[in-house]
């Protein structure tokens, strides 16, 4: 992605529709093998913190507050493409994961399948989460 | 998909920690070319029924009914598998998708994309929405 333009967040914002909570859903892929990575959450502020700075930014629902992706597990986001869904109540961020975009340090937090009837772990975690926060986990 | 077991729902259902309004986000991807092609809502009944039938079936928030996709306008979802996030708020359903996934006749609902500081449209429509929904269009 090159340089994010000042303009970007004054051109998405008002194609945006807020929920009762100020959120859009906001669902990471990345960007070349097109894995689904995580489903988090965005408020104005963050979707201006994602496109100002190329690095992924949510609101944090259960602590309320900004979440700068990586910040405390060095398991950053940068911004390769944001999309807008059609009623623009959810975007779609491409983006270039560090690591695991999983708390348990799984590549993506969509690690378990139903399969032959039984819900299945089908992914490994490929970080081991105490080394990404430490005693917290 | 092998014909779903009646067990599925069974397994899957204690994993979902579904909202204050009984849903859990469901994320749509094209199972073979990880294409992202919408986000909507799946309450209980919905996640039986997707598995129970292998076709993909919703909740209308809007309608407040089941919304089978593609019931109206032909454009089914057939299930290929379902998976489950870390924390049970959120299924990706890897689909194959009979035409367009949006009700604007694109196959993504996900056709703008913030581009050099614009929201521009990056996909058209692959099929005409009048012909998917008639007058009500």
């Amino acid at each position: 992605m090159t340089a994010p333009l000042p303009s970007a967040a004054a051109a998405l914002l008002p194609a945006l529709k807020f929920d009762r909570d100020g959120l859009v859903a906001a669902v990471a892929q990345q960007h070349d093998t097109g894995e689904v990575l995580m489903l988090a959450w965005m408020n104005r502020d963050a979707v201006t913190q994602t496109l100002a700075t190329g690095r992924v930014c949510y609101w944090s629902r259960s602590r309320q507050s900004l979440w700068r992706k990586g910040e405390t597990s060095g398991q950053a986001q940068r911004l390769v493409e944001l999309r807008v869904d059609c009623d623009g109540d959810t975007v779609l961020l491409l983006v270039d994961q560090t690591g695991s975009a999983c708390h348990t340090g799984t590549r993506s937090c969509f690690f378990r399948a139903v399969r032959g009837g039984r819900l299945e772990r089908i992914a490994e975690p490929i970080v081991d989460p105490r080394t990404l926060y430490g005693a917290e986990a």
